[in-house]
């Protein structure tokens, strides 16, 4: 029994590679980017959530009102950077979710590196990130968010 | 990486044991119990449920229309007794699913000797199945399931 693989196999199924966008109009840019991992569990499921966090070693567990989950998550950059993408390039996703997880891998790298600020990077960016995850509900259509680039 | 224990991380999140329950007038018993080991997914990721049966090298993949899934399934008992469970019993699942898992054997065990056959051993049986999937649904509930039983 490999933790790591298992961690991965669960990932496919139930982990979240997410990159939301919101309108600040006090940030240079105009837009905030944070990316995050996060898997999401019922109550009956926590301990599992604990061994996830206990062998990444990084990252938190958050109760949410809103779906009376659990949710483990990982937002620091560079914990995303230095522990989370080398963990996914080892123990590779075998399914669809390794394409998000690239694309994913990519907007971490833009923002780690500050690339955001620059306003031709952050339009690549916001094109990667609304191919992740293509069911998933998002607050601002793209175009929207792209005329929102100040200039 | 490791095959087995990203499939068994990978049902871990996605994968059902299930055991189904029907009246059927026609047997003995009056009740026909079907167990099965199933992983459902989008048609973006059929691929993936090819990789696992070829792994298990049993079961069939079939398209759901109600809900335009593919489901891979091992409805076979001899096959969820001398491939699924053993498949489990190495590659243990670490979450709450270990207890679906647990109780789906000791049906598949019942079954297999044939001792769903036997009045006692049937009620038993419908008692553990009705503690698998606590959150599904079930088409009886189970003091009608045990008043059927053919005396």
């Amino acid at each position: 029994m490999n933790l790591d693989s298992f961690i991965s196999g669960f990932t496919e199924g139930e982990g979240c590679f997410c990159v939301s966008l919101n309108l600040r109009s006090k940030l240079n840019t105009g837009i905030e980017v944070r990316p995050s991992f996060s898997i999401s569990q019922n109550k009956r499921n926590l301990q599992l959530l604990k061994t996830i966090m206990e062998r990444f070693n990084c990252g938190a567990i958050r109760f949410s009102r809103n779906d009376q989950n659990y949710k483990y998550e990982v937002r620091s950059i560079k914990d995303l950077v230095k522990i989370i993408i080398p963990f996914f390039e080892t123990n590779t996703l075998l399914g669809v979710k390794e394409n998000d997880f690239q694309n994913f891998k990519k907007v971490c790298e833009i923002v780690y590196q500050n690339l955001h600020l620059n306003k031709e990077k952050l339009r690549e960016l916001i094109e990667i990130a609304y191919r992740l995850n293509g069911s998933g509900k998002r607050k601002y259509k793209q175009e929207e968010l792209l005329k929102h680039i100040v200039s």
